[in-house]
């Protein structure tokens, strides 16, 4: 039997009007109320008419989403919790990967597929905004990361900076002073943004500490892969560092493997911290301390905005900013209990 | 300037014939000339003029891949290699994941979306082959994973009786006698085939050596992930087993952190060894022995099958099976050098 609107609001204990507005994305709606409808739609199994509602929209009922990589464990996290939050909205998510080229965000851009999607949520690498401001086509989108270029276009991002910056904080209050920084990166990819204000937080929390930047300390990567990391950690060695900020959690387990070969000990003599909580890590030995951003509300949030994009194309752009939250394992705090 | 299929031939050194047939997909070029031309295509960044193939031959130039979870890596991997067959072809990918749920699988295997696809690879989880015989439509179809059920669908498979069964005699041939097994599965699970036939390949093992099933040194899990592999482990502990296959590398993941908290050292007193050779298990420590299918194989056959069902849909079901090799690294032969 099918799941109406009314079950679902009985379920919940709110009005039928409350869940319409929480299937039909409107913000009005208070986040704990919110919670309290989502749970009752998921525990009912509730799934928007999407034919019925497709033909009295002229929509699709599919949405694109497109990531660099899909075998990197943070966009396979969010594309899960992508496909979760679309299927409450009735859409099918195609995932395509761009593999960072320009290229490829470019004809996902451009809207080659304009005929068949309802809106896109894309992470760019090579392109900036204003570029994508620039080719893009009539198709709603959203994009994800980090915002270079001022251009006019609905945005979901996290607090890099922040997040850097915390991190880092973190390993100077153990009482460590050679904080070395893997991640940095050089030429067209620097322009993705994300080392790039990652490394700007670090910066700051050393600056703020009263610490040198020391070049000795930073690594420059070609690829945010466990590989680099390992390279990276290894050619640290013999700058004796006492803490490591990797710019992602794959960068970190790859340097944790590297110092584990060499035989130093984590954190005793080494501290290491990531950046994206990807599961990965709850699992390594020692397993790795890491700045988890929300990937649920982030994924939300992108739905979110591209459905109420539907409704009123005409509206000015708007930026969402999700939270974070710094999760300390045995890599900065050693083995407890 | 567009890359013509004479510039691939004369940079391969073959006929653009030759090209051409690989192109297509079809099956009379000997691996090796494949390799060749395949290496040409990437290096000149060839892609089929899709927009005008797709208006000759009435396609959408689109494929579905449905698979049980994106953020599984085994899959991620998989689909990364999907996709980069399937460009060769002039085809765009459309990622799916039914969370190993009936309900999607059906869906997706019903053709919902067959007005937009050109055909679909699915690795089925809850629905068997008869099955999805009895609700297809008339998309070609491309299987992946274990074959249950006798029906007439093109299916692309490794064998796992044997990779189960090469895994455990490993762990045999190190001295070892009380060799466990995590990964059992019960119920509507188990219909999905991996477990059972992982599960048949280690019994085999065992009753070739010489030696019995104890039910003791056996674990059943409701999922394959690290979470679930670490508390079979826990409870594994009190038997005392010298060897551990486990059913996929994410379970042994979570066994190797579990023997790690325990304090129990890896391999000298509990060998390790699980199957799909993820890149995580590359990184960890200890390095994870393995079983690698070659997910690249998979991914070239199933594309191929369905290129060539598009051209000829009348012709009998095929059936292609892919290799494997054993990877043994530091879980089971310990640090060397």
């Amino acid at each position: 039997m099918r799941v109406r609107l009314r079950d679902v609001a009985e379920h919940a204990g709110v009005s039928v009007k409350t869940v319409s507005n929480v299937v039909n994305g409107y913000v009005h709606v208070s986040p704990a109320m919110r919670e309290k409808v989502q749970a009752a739609l998921e525990e009912l199994n509730y799934r928007a008419n999407l034919s019925a509602r497709s033909l009295r929209r002229g929509r699709s009922g599919l949405i694109a989403l497109a990531v660099p990589a899909l075998d990197m464990p943070y966009f396979a996290e969010l594309t899960r919790f992508v496909v979760q939050e679309a299927e409450l909205l009735g859409w099918t998510v195609l995932v395509d990967q761009t593999d960072g080229l320009r290229e490829r965000e470019q004809v996902v851009a451009t809207g080659l597929r304009s005929h068949l999607i309802d809106g896109l949520i894309l992470s760019p690498v090579a392109m900036d905004y204003a570029e994508l401001s620039a080719v893009r086509d009539e198709t709603p989108m959203v994009l994800l990361g980090e915002k270079i270029g001022g251009a006019d276009i609905d945005h979901v991002a996290f607090d890099n900076v922040a997040a850097a910056r915390v991190a880092t904080e973190h390993l100077l209050s153990l009482g460590r002073t050679r904080v070395a920084a893997i991640g940095y990166q050089a030429g067209v990819v620097a322009r993705s943004g994300v080392a790039e204000v990652r490394r700007t937080g670090y910066e700051q929390a050393l600056a703020a500490a009263g610490l040198p930047v020391r070049a000795s300390l930073t690594r420059t990567v070609a690829g945010f892969q466990r590989l680099e990391g390992a390279r990276a950690m290894d050619s640290l060695l013999a700058e004796r560092p006492d803490a490591v900020l990797c710019f992602n959690d794959q960068l970190a387990l790859g340097a944790l493997r590297a110092l584990a070969v060499a035989g130093v000990p984590v954190p005793d003599e080494v501290a290491v911290i990531g950046i994206d909580d990807i599961e990965d890590g709850r699992f390594s030995s020692p397993t790795l301390s890491t700045i988890a951003p929300d990937k649920a509300a982030v994924a939300r949030e992108a739905v979110r905005l591209l459905h109420h994009r539907l409704g009123g194309p005409a509206a000015p752009s708007r930026e969402v900013s999700v939270g974070f939250e710094l999760v300390a394992r045995e890599s900065t705090l050693g083995r407890r209990g």
